[in-house]
């Protein structure tokens, strides 16, 4: 068969990862003149313009909605990936304190905490190293400190395939969650957070923008040194334009936006996701030729790591996987084997297709 | 006349501004499915699968062979915008001095001297305030200080419109550009500087982009306190890629770059540069319609600010330029006025539309 003209694969890239087909179709037909009437690409327009103005507004609206975002919480629309942010977090949310309490659930929790003792005491209050990360750290096991300045932790770990399905309860001290990887795969409560960031290149987007969603009482005090473009109450204050903002990237994360709104919201988006996860998990539990290590009731929605039985066999899984358009399937370099995620972009019928491959595999193999 | 398919105005603005159509185009055609092959968009692809990892070194490859970027010089594609790098600068280049010399010659020096401010003692070792920042101050006039750890000006004032038509010798202490408004559009004698740093948005691609060309025995050395995806050293190791790079931007940029070689390189732009901006200044400085303070030998190839004789005509000036396909001519809203960009991807036949609109206006108004 020719691969011409919109074949597209399933993609189960991690990040960057598939972004829906009729978002790029549209972003494709105005791609060099925005809705047939600006001459102009979204890219090539002033951010200061009433055009792009516009877009951005209507992209924090939707997105208010989608998670319901209460009043005083402010939202930005930020460079540098949640890593920048690593550092960006405790920059911001310090307020002169000297300590944060860190959650350690795998690479992101780790990096994160690597990133805050920069700039401070960092009190690890729970971790699920002791068995490789394979599950979430029950609340009761917290450690939580009197005096820090906040409760860090990542929500969904996109390597290690395991997600928060409980909302941490900190009491006073704010709540921090690095929710990169399952941002918008279901409803959040944001209320119960002091601030939510997410890097735009596994659910919202392009890779190069990061969402932040912070309480407006907890942002005006920043360390010494910290980038203006850092300051999250600077950055609030100007619509998050005191430099140009990746434009394209807030364009087709409004798109996005959109898309999830025509679909019904989060909470439609949820019941497909929750679909998809328990075809993929109930097929891996039912044989042993696949495999995956994670605590049943810890397991992601989004990040299904999984191995084949005899490791020999993985290069062989991999390459007649990509034969059949099942694309980036291989796991992190980190922990090896394979690794499907299944965001909000990827649809039912690809984790259909997916399975019927491994079962076919699994019979030529086993 | 239908204001339809791939009708494209003039666009002067000044950042996002115009990339040229043949880059457009081409990610147009492939922003569903690239090289009609993968099955996904570059947006799509893992950052460290071989697609991508070529599509970057190509765009390196490319930039090092329009610059002739020397050898010992690293090449960074990064985030946050000239903005986020005048905070990077100081905190990769003080290397444990404690004064930087700064050039002040418009908005964006004052911007550039007072994020570096926070890192270090500033001293202002040149100024044009006292002319309104309409000329760029000679060598002869520099108070460069002997323990400096860098001397850091702005090559070209975007806003001001005032270019440094020459390089400045600063000794052994390394000189820091920020390039970002004229970066490609002549060529750069590299070796002469230690840092050159220039957002993407005006001549490279999309905004959300920024590259930075540094001397390596220059970097290894930071502030305490600065992110990891702001260390230079880090980041060079690494190819840029401790983090997800904004990959659409840099895969842009890489077609831009070789748009840009495939036109013969910046020897053969520089003069369709020259061109263009002779074309519009000689016909401002032929009237009295229209007026451009800045001083004949400083003026910028890239950015052309003008007022009209009489203010009260500007409302309509714009009005019917817009009507006429010459877009984004509003000067900053810091000097008023107009302002044309004409960066590499806007056409000689661009400026000469203007100009024929320019000495229309004046018959009707003047």
């Amino acid at each position: 068969m020719d691969r011409v003209s919109v074949e597209r694969v399933y993609n189960f890239g991690s990040g960057p990862a598939a972004i829906p087909v009729e978002v790029l179709e549209k972003a494709k037909g105005e791609l060099t003149n925005w809705h047939n009437a600006a001459g102009m690409s979204v890219m090539e327009m002033s951010h200061r313009g009433a055009e792009f103005t516009k877009i951005a507004a209507d992209a924090e609206r939707d997105l208010r909605t989608l998670l319901a975002i209460p009043g005083n919480y402010k939202v930005l629309f930020l460079q540098g990936g949640a890593s920048m942010h690593f550092a960006a977090v405790p920059m911001n949310l310090l307020r002169g304190m000297k300590k944060a309490d860190y959650v350690n659930t795998g690479e992101w929790s780790k990096k994160a905490i690597a990133e805050a003792k920069k700039f401070c005491e960092v009190n690890v209050v729970a971790s699920s190293e002791d068995k490789n990360f394979t599950y979430a750290p029950k609340q009761s096991t917290w450690k939580l400190s009197a005096d820090a300045a906040y409760v860090h932790y990542c929500s969904n770990e996109t390597i290690g395939g395991v997600e928060f399905q409980w909302t941490p309860e900190t009491g006073k001290v704010p709540l921090v969650s690095d929710m990169s990887s399952h941002i918008l795969s279901r409803p959040v409560e944001v209320s119960k957070y002091g601030c939510i960031y997410a890097g735009a290149q596994k659910n919202i987007g392009p890779a190069g923008l990061v969402v932040v969603i912070v309480r407006e009482d907890l942002i005006g005090n920043v360390l010494p040194g910290t980038p203006t473009v850092l300051d999250y109450k600077k950055m609030a204050e100007a619509d998050s334009m005191i430099n140009t903002p990746p434009t394209f990237a807030v364009y087709l994360a409004g798109l996005t936006f959109q898309w999830l709104l025509e679909r019904g919201g989060l909470a439609a988006v949820e019941k497909v996701n929750v679909r998809k996860a328990k075809l993929l998990y109930d097929y891996i539990d039912s044989q042993d030729f696949y495999s995956n290590p994670i605590a049943k009731e810890d397991r992601s929605r989004m990040n299904v790591p999984f191995r084949l039985r005899d490791e020999k066999l993985d290069a062989k899984f991999l390459e007649q996987a990509e034969a059949r358009g099942l694309s980036q399937l291989k796991g992190h370099r980190s922990v090896g084997g394979m690794r499907a995620s299944i965001y909000n972009a990827l649809p039912y019928e690809g984790v259909e297709a997916l399975v019927g491959y491994m079962q076919e595999f699994a019979r030529a193999n086993g």
